[in-house]
């Protein structure tokens, strides 16, 4: 079908389609991405991923897998022994017990995330989302006929931060689920654990839903070598109705493959498993080998990952921190700097101008929801080689506009 | 989380999520299979795949990628030399032109499907469907709370036919979607020129979506070596409100992959993109490298498969036509014989006997919707000597049946 349709036949066709198919949000960090992504030389800090490609140790695994043949269809919610993996995983980070029934196998944490919408929000309803908040949790719940309604953190010197009324005032008769994303993407917003608790009892108090993102939460740096942020998963309960959205993206360098899991009471595992089926029908067997030696034989990968990352936030905030007209403080957690830059409050328009003038790929504030326009996101989970160089581009860059 | 529910609570949890997400249909077709699927010496024949792995020169493009660290994000429609395969594959396929722009790479035919209905069906409206159906189309509908109204294929000496008239009749004016699956899964249904342009008329006329799954249409028997079945393919305009669903798994022995596309207007794309963004966010670059081999340097493959499945076709039937208690006919495409026994009305019950007095694998009638209780589905795209020992195995618990 070489031949195109005219702009009015175009437009006939889209409107033939459901009306929340039409009113999808473009993703802003994906527009500044296509634009900048095959420039020479650029140093693209735009996405939530790392330079490290995934390494053998994990990636041998599927290879292995591969050529034993292990091509065919399996279980749907996941092969035993990573579903096993898992719960040994989290018995070890949060020092409680776990059980493999649990875990969910996705393609990837976005899809879990996307199930959980699907599980618990009808179209009509409502989710109550923090921002400045990763675009993709309204974008899921939108395209399930849902409304999204945000409550914006304060920002003050001392970074981000949340007040909890605010939070609790949000919620409606039509709201049915509480996003909870700690560490935050893009902000580091970190919660307290007496902040998930009030939380946690406000959303049993009111029947609601909690949905945890919690997948930043080795990269946490306010308790020492090892800690994990504050979460949900020492402080709920078995009946408690929450749901958590986990991958192998951030740990592992595993953002390309699209393997993730969701976590829930064993109890939705039929209902699960039938959402699983009728999305994607499960994960690829050789890749989730891959998934067992990630967590079974990438110990010391992952944490290389955080000390990467804690590496490359110095680098970032020791730059961001020169410059009098850049506001931020150093984040709790994940691996971003969010910052505004007074006098360029158009952030995609400076994003692609960034990319034109100093070779840089940061993501625009504008893709993140309310009260993060004008902030620009630079992910710092890079060789500590590459950020110099490019805090240096960034660094000539915000001068010249002081002298302009 | 050891600590389990008691059953007030489990229901409690259960009760709090969405209804329909409650209302999921269970598949009968897993069902079976996971009470089978750990027998000694069973003969699997219950799920929709052969019994050969994916081939060396397909997945090892995938072990290339790995190795070459193609392990980050990617284009969410997929990498372009794969949509560029994919434009030339059909244009040798269906002799007519194909462009890259109208493929969208998807995680399996099941995503295809569903993004279809997402952009396509709201809650409250309707999709129709023709029965024996694959069971996940209106699994897929119905988690998006639209509702499926079944039309059922007649079933004669010949075999399976469609009245046209009882197909336009059962459209209301909540019906947005005709789902067309042909060859057809489990029935080997499969439409002529004829009435597909009948159903593209009516179709236009409507203003309805077709949602056309045409994943087998390289296994059709009626046309000679080489042959495909009757297309929307070569009778469609691009202004016409089509979208096709379609798959690596069955050409190709890549089933468990996960991989297929989503086919329809270049006009779609950035509507497709935001939905492949929030339920999955693309595909693995490694896996799509393997999906550009098996365009590129397995098509003796692919053949072999239609000739696997051509010779599987005649061991099972020469079977089958010798009782006179079965009920069949030779069906014209896909890989599955579709048979009803006389005196075995509930075919889940009997599934299972013949799991347990036969160590053989059916997929139940019950599972693929009205009209299709009672009858039981083989997939034949096995070895002639696995295909060979199950069929004694069925013929002589057949006759146990006769003589008891």
């Amino acid at each position: 079908m070489t031949k195109h349709l005219d702009p009015t036949a175009e437009a006939a066709l889209i409107d033939a389609l459901r009306p929340t198919a039409k009113a999808s949000p473009v993703s802003g960090i994906v527009e500044v991405f296509n634009y900048g992504r095959t420039r020479e030389g650029l140093i693209p800090m735009w996405a939530g991923e790392g330079d490290t490609p995934t390494p053998p140790e994990i990636y041998e695994a599927a290879v292995k897998s591969l050529a034993d043949g292990e091509t065919f269809y399996t279980y749907q919610l996941g092969i035993p022994p990573l579903r096993e993996a898992l719960a040994g995983y989290f018995a070890g980070l949060y020092r409680r017990d776990f059980s493999a029934d649990e875990f969910f196998v996705t393609c990837g944490g976005m899809q879990a995330i996307q199930l959980a919408f699907q599980l618990t929000l009808a179209p009509g309803e409502e989710a109550v989302i923090l921002s400045p908040a990763w675009p993709n949790f309204a974008g899921g719940a939108l395209i399930q006929g849902a409304s999204v309604r945000y409550v914006a953190l304060d920002h003050g010197p001392d970074g981000w931060t949340l007040d909890l009324d605010k939070l609790f005032d949000a919620v409606t008769g039509k709201t049915r689920v509480l996003v909870i994303n700690s560490p935050a993407n893009p902000s580091g917003w970190t919660a307290t654990e007496d902040e998930l608790r009030a939380i946690l009892d406000f959303a049993r108090d009111k029947g609601l839903w909690i949905i945890a993102d919690e997948i930043y939460g080795r990269f946490y740096y306010d308790g020492g070598p090892g800690a994990v942020a504050p979460s949900f998963q020492t402080i709920r309960e078995p009946e408690d109705r929450i749901l958590f959205a986990q991958t192998f993206s951030k740990n592992w360098a595993m953002t390309g493959w699209r393997m993730g899991w969701l976590q829930g009471s064993p109890a939705l595992a039929q209902i699960v498993e039938n959402h699983i089926q009728y999305n994607t029908s499960g994960v690829a067997p050789f890749m989730q080998r891959a998934g067992v030696a990630a967590i079974m034989h990438a110990e010391e990968f992952a944490k290389g990952q955080v000390d990467r990352a804690a590496a490359g936030r110095e680098i970032v905030c020791d730059t961001l921190e020169r410059f009098e007209n850049v506001r931020f403080a150093r984040p709790k957690g994940a691996f971003y700097a969010f910052f505004s830059i007074r006098g360029q409050e158009d952030s995609m328009a400076t994003a692609l101008r960034l990319v034109d003038e100093a070779n840089i790929g940061l993501a625009p504030g504008m893709a993140f929801g309310p009260g993060a326009e004008g902030f620009y996101r630079v992910c710092y989970l890079r060789s500590p080689e590459a950020l110099g160089e490019a805090m240096r581009r960034l660094g000539d860059w915000l001068e010249k506009q002081n002298a302009s």
